[in-house]
């Protein structure tokens, strides 16, 4: 499975909820494609490589859909999340709301500047040099770097030492998934840019 | 061209500004494939694709390819933002440094709260009602969207009226392209889920 798959199947099981929330006790392949804005062939073919099977013209029920998708996105329990850099964005990452929502636990952050340090926050604030201590005695695998540019690649050393496994890189800085470990690179500008080229081209 | 096409032009203008910024008067495919974890041939397939011809072995001048690739990726002006929904993820968009580095302007923010309105911020935050006034009056054609869910349908109907012609989506659900508008969906939520997954398969 691939990043795209990925990212519909997140898609899927918001809108699973939703309906779930609303009572519904059986979904569509149609249903979901509507809602996700695929077609409903890209929804059956998606659930068919996880094994998901529905009950043909009887759809998918529902609560068994969601367990099935929990499994396959490795919600069955809170996936713990560090942010380094608590600039804007990490900031607006630690109040998020949408994440606890969907079992991801953004569990602490670190900076370097000391007048962001907050040991009695909800989610403290602490020095980057405890970041190593932190991961091993809580066993976190994930984190985000939200730090500027320049200090991309030195944090992305420090997570790896640390033992962090997955990373989300916000730096504008495409940095590489060293062995063991895996990089996201996510580019506001690089999103905006997109926007601009193809309202640009008008498609 | 497609997204992923346009993400990678977007990372080797980022990595052209920085090499210029080191003085440096040409630079190789090779260069770039390093800086952005592609590879040289993939780096030549992109430039021929706009356009954008080397000396042969002699590499790309800076200067020109700089020239070339604002031109593809509209930076030989500002491109205007507006942001709708001032919570933490739009209010870290307004103070966002990266924006302007690369020619991308948030000029206003909307909410529906009257005590986040700001008139005589640096970016000012309004009421939503006179989006379509600023818009109008400012010619502006891109908009992000960073309500809560529940609202964000709404107003991307606002935003269509007034005028918007791209948007990127922040809230957590998957909203259509009208006709006449591009739209991206970036949800936090499934960027953490794919590093999740990739992680746990251990890739």
């Amino acid at each position: 499975m691939n990043t795209t798959c990925i990212s519909r199947l997140s898609r899927y099981r918001n809108a699973v909820l939703r309906l779930k929330a609303l009572n519904f006790a059986k979904v569509f392949s149609e249903n979901l494609a509507d809602a996700t804005g695929v077609n409903a062939a890209q929804v059956r073919k998606d659930f068919s490589m996880c094994g998901i099977s529905g009950s043909g013209r009887g759809g998918y029920p529902i609560t068994d859909l969601i367990g099935q998708l929990n499994k396959v996105l490795g919600k069955d329990k809170v996936q713990e999340f560090v942010v380094v850099g608590i600039g804007n964005i990490g900031r607006a990452l630690l109040r998020y709301p949408g994440f606890r929502r969907n079992e991801i636990g953004i569990v602490a952050g670190f900076d370097t500047d000391k007048d962001k340090y907050d040991r009695d926050a909800e989610v403290p604030i602490l020095p980057l040099e405890e970041l190593h201590g932190f991961v091993a005695k809580h066993g976190i695998q994930f984190g985000i770097i939200a730090v500027p540019e320049v200090a991309a690649q030195d944090v992305l050393e420090v997570m790896l030492k640390a033992g962090i496994k997955g990373i989300l890189n916000f730096a504008p800085i495409c940095l590489k998934s060293p062995c063991g470990c895996v990089v996201r690179n996510l580019s506001l500008e690089t999103e905006l840019e997109n926007i601009i080229y193809f309202t640009n081209i008008g498609t």
